[in-house]
């Protein structure tokens, strides 16, 4: 019907997909075979391991510290992330099918490139793995999906299992050089993960920027039940935050910390979120996308601040702000972005990930520089930013200067990240559906029939 | 088109609702900031307290007795009670979104009245918050969302956010007197929370009667799809109830027979709910408002006995009338409180919470009565019923008298209180909606076009 | 309008449903008040006991060792099973509805059934129930879940419940001889669960053959929502299962171990499951069928290895081959088993439990029969096959050969006790639909009305 667009409009991914799922998973399982291996903690050797270190039960294990932390961030890479993008009236399938996809292979490279910049064992050249990996291998992959926000609807699975490869590996290096060389702190991942997969994916929507997608206009809307499957994303996106930003914090009181801290940064998201929804609208009517997606801008910018002593008022105020610009975010921003600098954000990853994470970035990095031995005490201090080894000599003020390095490091490598990935997804061999096509499930899913009534849409059965 | 009710149609809430939101959420964030500390356990301080107290290891720290319960309790209050609430078919952004406002706003005031009434500090002047205090915070947010239940689609949400404050200040004057004043034990809430959560919403519900409500009668029902989104809820607060009875009981073996009795209680719940239900209709066809509510009745019934050694076939028998008794509610009680006595409950709280919290206020006096150190041990008797300081020579014959005045001062205090806030939400200043307008979420919501097509009305997309 | 099939069309479970209900919720309690008590952990003598053990914390609790992994599991069994078979366009009550009767009622039986035979206390005649009888509990439910698989929308809700009181007592007799008897591992229940629950299920179903199934053969397919629908149910029980495998295993290295297995094998099989979907059809769409079962073939099939030392890559393998086998089962064995041996399995549990549990199954025996004291350590070897008492001077090559016996006796159960309990359930007294009323709520549910427009079916309203 209309011109079709320069990278083809063949959708067929019969050959490639298998393909590429074939070719990853077998390189997995060899990868693994020669360098994964179990940690001590999940070895059946713990029994002498144990005896050898005195540990006198099993409840030390770090099993005990991380699973149900572990747990509640698996339900919201899968569920959470999955749902959260069910909102459009039919694109579901793929919105959690796909979710399900990336986030499956991303865990598994995860594990080897993590592994390779973090914990490779110099004497034996393995990686070994107990649950405190399993938990950053969902952070890794968490990346990777705020990134398929941005695109979600325009692109085919081949090119997010692409997209994944490299933003998974991508993200093992800058976290390599934001956490272990610059040895910033950032527990929750506000730079490592949210603001560089937030840039990582605007970048690439940017390169893949549709100047004709208004043809695929009447499916970019949602619908009643979809805003509702939509909202349980939400929920346990928000529920389970408390856990995501503690999950990997220190044992004890660290963990408890980010917990609380990240529970009533949530709480006051959800107030000031609501309030600028009602203002923006004539009669005060609220929008469902502002409640789906600004009442979590404050777990993302708490990600890096989480585990200091921020004082719970002063995640209350992070999250109050959160709220009210993550909001005006959707209303005046997502509109400047697609018609000015040409990029469409389908699920408005900039207002969720991108700008709440440069946010926490910034306050990781004044909350540190300000953080002082009467506040923490002084082993407290040593503890919370770990300043020991090389780094027992750092100030606070130098951990707030790397701190904001980080946070550089982390857009840098969202920007030209995006922009390499993005050239390379723009050859016409990954089968992504034409204009008209975006947004609909029929492109890659055997979808029962739509009924097409004399008033509209009817997909009941 | 039909003669407004008394207290007006004006349901433009863009001056009001953003007012209170940002009001509510600033006094928040200054109270916070003068009276909010982390306690010893969540502030980095606790490598010290760790070493005075001769703590070995951090899995002592509290967080690792209660987060995974807490975060059970935190679904049940976002998603639990949100989703159980999406049965009507038009109301669900109502019922998870202004739930979801709700709940994060009362949060925030619990662990300010809890703390000033149940540990502030006399030294410092301070209330020490860690994990404990979060559940109790949704424990008390509970409450206000029961009594929401029981105006569901017929207030606006500023109304709600009044009753929330109101509601979070009554139950933690309520819950000082029987907690500490009278020194009960009611570790699920079944006073507490559903006692007076019930009856607060019920009386609310009265003095906001509407005797023209059957104008938005075509809305009052459920569709087939509304009716699967509120089995989200009720699986989620059926699952979970065995930690929400047990999220703040006595450490070790009180956590564990708590989750034991109430696990027991709610499966046989369900069995007497189904048979109840199936003989209520001519050929024995079951009804999803009975299977969504009724089946809950028993953790309800045994919040206050869950940590009793109430044994596991008391906990059987408890479940067993429970579920009798909450479906003829359904069938039988709830018309005759809206014929006869106005009470218009939406959710039918007085049968799933006001009605088993009585029974369960009444088996925890019954169960407190006929303790003995024979069953209990001397010792466990003395930690269970927490005899010590004060209470020291209370028998538990007298802790039974005890349990029984905690149940009248939850019910006067939801009737007294719900009067009185009931009267303030009738000043014709909130934005309600109209009769006709009830149960509606365009009230209130953007909403996708609704087509009108001549075999009813069609909300595909 | 057809002829009616031999057990008769009278739907009306008014009478059989309340009575099967009270009968056995009140044999429930009498057998209860017999035999059932709290155990040592769960007690108020807990505080003795601990003194006694020399049991330095609350936190060596058992409930702490296992509470999270329960709350998972009961997670999977309520909304994981349940969800998972809410697919069809109008048998999602009765999906989620009859899963959470039957899983209510069954979890009882289980707690009397196992304790009978695994723990019943020989000098006091009771059997003692904490934290891991529930689990226990719940497991044994999941057996009879998978069996409503099979014949998901053909049976009444009083065959479900006569279906799993035998389905129960079958399950405890083979667990207590492939558990105790031969000794065999089997933490996650590939042999004991799947093969078990799926030979079951098949076996009734065949007996149950209606050849004129086609007659509600508009009735059988997914429409958009509830495939969504479906898919909470596989994403809670994907993201779960490392619960579920690791919940009984031993505590520290044991769960841990199992839990980065399940894991690892999940993930794999995703990817190989997307693949041979992909390939089934001429453009290389995706089927939901597949996405929403075969992705947890790897689960099951790790089911007794998970707590083995079978390093990561070697769970990575299994999942691999599972994803292949349990997609192509989908497209190629279950035709056939409708067509020639009139097996009609709704859910396809063959390919989900069936299949996956028998190569689970022999996975164990041969993961087993490979145990070597250089990768286990001496200790371990004998903690992870339990080689103490009567089974000291078992070799692992003996091991290997009673797991494969133990898979054995799982299928001979599952068929003969299948085709006995399928016999018991053809008897014209039990209240199942007519062949034209297969797969629809109406019969035994409360439905809105649905309206039938010129272009189709219709229940929006």
């Amino acid at each position: 019907l209309t011109q079709p667009p320069p990278w083809g409009i063949n959708t067929n991914i019969r050959l490639t997909l298998p393909v590429v799922c074939f070719v990853w998973q077998i390189a997995m399982i060899i990868l693994f075979g020669v360098f994964i291996r179990y940690d001590e903690e999940s070895d059946t050797h713990w029994v002498e391991t144990k005896a050898h270190d005195n540990i006198t039960s099993d409840i030390e294990n770090d099993f005990y510290f991380r699973y149900p932390s572990f747990q509640d961030v698996h339900v919201m890479i899968f569920v959470g992330f999955g749902f959260l993008m069910t909102f459009l009236k039919r694109y579901s399938f793929g919105a959690v099918g796909f979710n399900f996809l990336v986030a499956s292979f991303g865990l598994q490279w995860a594990l080897l490139m993590q592994g390779w910049f973090h914990s490779l064992d110099p004497q034996t050249g393995k990686i070994f793995i107990g649950v405190e990996s399993l938990i950053n291998a969902d952070f890794c992959v968490a990346g990777c999906l705020i990134a398929y926000g941005a695109v979600l609807g325009k692109v085919s699975p081949v090119q997010l299992l692409v997209m994944t490869l490299f933003g998974v590996t991508l993200f093992a290096v800058e976290e390599y050089i934001i956490l272990n060389l610059l040895h910033a702190r950032d527990a929750g991942g506000s730079m490592v993960i949210h603001t560089f997969g937030g840039y990582y994916g605007l970048t690439i929507s940017w390169v893949l920027y549709r100047p004709n997608l208004n043809q695929s206009k009447r499916m970019q809307g949602s619908v009643y039940h979809s805003d509702i499957f939509a909202m349980i994303g939400t929920l346990f996106l928000w529920m389970f935050w408390p856990s995501f930003n503690s999950a990997i914090t220190d044992h004890g009181d660290g963990q408890h910390r980010a917990a609380i801290n990240t529970y009533l940064c949530l709480a006051s998201t959800v107030l000031t979120t609501v309030a600028i929804s009602s203002l923006s609208q004539k009669t005060g009517k609220l929008d469902m996308v502002h409640i789906q997606n600004s009442t979590l801008a404050g777990g993302v910018a708490l990600g890096t601040a989480a585990e200091f002593m921020i004082s719970p008022y002063g995640a209350l105020i992070v999250g109050f702000f959160c709220g009210i610009i993550s909001t005006m975010g959707y209303i005046f921003i997502s509109p400047f972005l697609e018609k000015t600098l040409k990029i469409q954000d389908t699920c408005g990853i900039h207002n969720l990930h991108a700008m709440p994470g440069v946010i926490g970035g910034i306050v990781g990095a004044i909350t540190a520089a300000a953080a002082s031995e009467s506040v923490y005490g002084k082993q407290g201090l040593i503890n919370t930013f770990d300043f020991t080894g090389d780094f027992k000599d750092r100030t606070v003020l130098t951990q707030g200067g790397y701190q904001a390095a980080g946070m550089c490091v982390s857009i840098v490598f969202g920007v030209v990240g995006g922009a390499i990935v993005g050239s390379i997804l723009r050859l016409p061999i990954w089968g992504d559906p034409a204009d008209e096509n975006c947004f609909d499930d029929e492109v890659y899913w055997e979808v029962s029939a739509v009924h097409n009534t004399t008033t509209g849409w009817c997909h009941c059965l």
